[in-house]
């Protein structure tokens, strides 16, 4: 009973959809950070939900670890398989497998992207709101409960899934949720398997909330002298109820990243991107009470995109940004923090980030969806410099503590994986054993996604 | 180690926070609806989560049950003590604790109705949006994942509730959830104790969620000939993103029992109440909006409240609507149903119902949240009639079964109680056995609310 028995197990029943080749391997054990690289022993691609089952039921029996994989864009080395055992590829698990148009809803399967979901759309007047940037699959971001630029407008995942279907760890098949658009029947199993990265079921099916498309969309960029009054402002439009689609902070070093990349020509200083989704005389009214109030915090430069390929540049470019801070220094790889606060405490937070980073000699834009009190900043590391790592490290640790001392969370849409492991006592306490005991009680053989989320996992 | 070994140490810690004269016990067994009394053998009144703590930590090791009361409004006998124990009355736990108006949030104890929360924000242009009609306790509501009439436009309480504190079966005490807007940290176990109604834990604080009030607010009702008209002009209204704030079906009995009761004058036949809320120009633009929509379904009658006395009555005179149908049948207790299915299967839901219910001899006016696809038949039964309980629980079955049928849910926003229990396995197949599961590990000893929402505890 070891991953080698499995192994051959899972080889009867799954055939050529099993891959033990060095580069599947390789490309499954991959970290987009700083991780160091932890392959799989072997790579399943299931095709349907009954492979998910028939896996997860062999895995079982051999206590063999199973970890999930979408499409390898997480932050926090989630899809690493530091037990080894095999990762579950989801890739052919890809499909819409309805559309409702009257309802909104659509019924999909892990393996789509977001913006695969947005093409097959296009013709139906609706679209997917959430948007983390990365072409992420639907069950990644599930499983992250992952969110973006549009959640201060269409909230996160967990306010635009209605059902699941999920495997659990000894092979049952089950579904949560259901089509009709609330209930108050049991326990929400939706919400927990949402953003439990893996470690408690396998999501196989994902039922979407859809968004009827705006008539009108705007977009529109402008400048600030300080972070602060950047900050300043995001935080008046909040409270004052200004209906922002989207809201998005960049600072100076990010903006220099942005328009070597992009080809931008943003002025160097801290700006906001913002968008207004709407009726063409609500967006239009919705943009006008913006500049009100932005013009209180100086900002300048301000420059409007109604057209939609300017709008495209605009959000292309900020969607980039991850990459364009990677190439400030070249061969660098990074520590991505995602601290979340309070909007009432986001300039402190930001600021004292941004001065506890220029006293380090680590370079470290910052960027977020302000709008939600979310912000990262990314720390660029040179894997050949001894310190690098440790300072960055400390430097994350230092905005983690912070934002839970402002009331904060230390994720707030990039999840927890590896990375975060170290912060959860501090931000749950008592809790995150609460945490151990659900995950012991769904999956008593610890195969699911051994060493994340949870403690002695 | 027996309930009455418990409440003896409980008196020792308690004093006169703990009750046991009959008026108490027999107010705390009480139910809103049919269900037989069923009083516990105690009443603790705790003061603090610090008392919650040791009152758990007591019946935890007596095995003694533990039934959470807040304000009393549950239709699904909830809080019966069906197995005895202690019920714990929140009511000297009812303190605002902190409004936070910059960052729209307000922390507060459990036993604080709705009401009373919104009272205390008078001054502060803020609201707590959920609104299920009776004037609830938050604690409850959350028990429950409450909603009500303005769900369609700000969410249920699972979309306004932050962080909680909790106190666990054994008297540990965590906190969920954090002041900032969105978290990926871990088990979203907010979302778990949000509807678990005190079989998990006992909620001792919630931070929730306020809303600007809204410049501008206009109110309306219209008739129409047939039930099937009202119904299908809500689903275009939903359909074609008209913002409304709330939308609610009243059919032709609940319209004669809410004027029999509350002295309005409309017209006998289905009626839609509606509201917008907005600035001055998008409310008068929604309520055009809907104007032109609902009359492509023969709306008549439509009658515009802009005024607060008018819109207040309107809304009074729906909100007393459960009352005024039992007052159709003098003596009557009722059976009331809660299905939510899919907006596209809302007129079918709708009109089986009312043929079902018109070939029974049981009165059951409908109405609901219609705007989510909720609805409710009050199913009027004489407690001295000895088929009328049977026969209505077989329409309340058929209701539950067509709901599942059409992809819905047998409870939009009551919960499960004990008078569902009946029809989860039929909902949730094996995902009811993984409640049961997690119920298992965060109450090993089944003390907290016994035979509620899950099975053979």
């Amino acid at each position: 009973m070891t991953i080698e028995t499995a192994i051959v197990a899972l080889s009867d029943v799954l055939g050529d959809r099993l891959s033990r080749s060095k580069s599947d391997l390789d490309a499954h054990g991959m970290s987009e950070t700083h991780f160091a690289p932890a392959p799989p022993d072997a790579v399943a691609y299931p095709e349907t939900t009954d492979d998910v089952s028939r896996i997860m039921a062999i895995c079982h029996a051999h206590g063999c670890p199973v970890v999930a994989f979408g499409a390898g864009t997480a932050l926090e080395g989630h899809t690493s398989a530091i037990r080894g055992g095999v990762s579950l590829n989801f890739s052919r698990m890809n499909k819409v497998l309805s559309v409702h148009p009257g309802d909104l809803e659509a019924v999909v399967q892990p393996g789509l992207t977001r913006e695969e979901l947005n093409r097959e759309l296009r013709n139906t007047g609706l679209f997917f709101s959430v948007d983390p940037g990365a072409n992420a699959s639907l069950g990644g971001m599930a499983a992250t409960r992952a969110s973006g630029t549009t959640a201060v407008r269409y909230g996160t995942i967990r306010e635009n899934i209605l059902a699941l279907e999920v495997v659990l760890a000894d092979g049952r098949v089950i579904r949560t949720g259901s089509r009709a658009k609330k209930s108050s029947s049991g326990y929400d199993l939706t919400g927990l398997f949402l953003g439990s990265e893996g470690t408690l079921g396998i999501i196989t099916e994902l039922t979407v909330k859809l968004r009827g498309q705006p008539e009108a969309i705007s977009a529109g960029v402008c400048g600030f002298d300080a972070i602060g009054q950047a900050v300043e402002a995001v935080v008046a439009v909040i409270q004052m109820g200004v209906p922002v689609a989207r809201i998005e902070f960049v600072d100076t070093e990010a903006v220099r990243a942005v328009n070597g990349y992009s080809g931008t020509d943003l002025p160097e200083r801290p700006h906001l991107f913002v968008e207004f989704h709407g009726s063409v005389a609500s967006a239009a009214e919705d943009a006008q009470r913006f500049a009100e109030v932005v013009a209180d915090f100086g900002a300048s430069d301000v420059r409007v995109a109604t057209k939609t390929e300017e709008r495209s540049a605009l959000w292309t470019a900020r969607h980039h940004a991850y990459w364009a801070c990677l190439g400030l220094r070249p061969g660098a790889t990074a520590v991505v923090t995602d601290v979340c606060v309070p909007i009432s405490k986001l300039a402190e937070a930001v600021e004292e980030t941004r001065a506890d980073i220029a006293a380090s000699w680590i370079p470290g834009p910052i960027l977020g969806h302000v709008g939600d009190g979310n912000f990262h900043a990314i720390l660029l590391v040179d894997p050949k410099a001894p310190d690098d790592l440790g300072e960055a490290k400390r430097l994350a640790g230092r905005m983690a503590e912070r934002a839970l001392r402002l009331g904060g969370t230390i994720t707030g849409e990039h999840g927890i994986g590896m990375g975060k492991l170290g912060y959860m006592e501090a931000e749950h306490g008592a809790a995150w054993e609460v945490m151990g005991e659900i995950k012991r009680a769904l999956d008593p053989a610890g195969i699911l996604n051994p060493g994340k989320v949870v403690r002695g996992n």
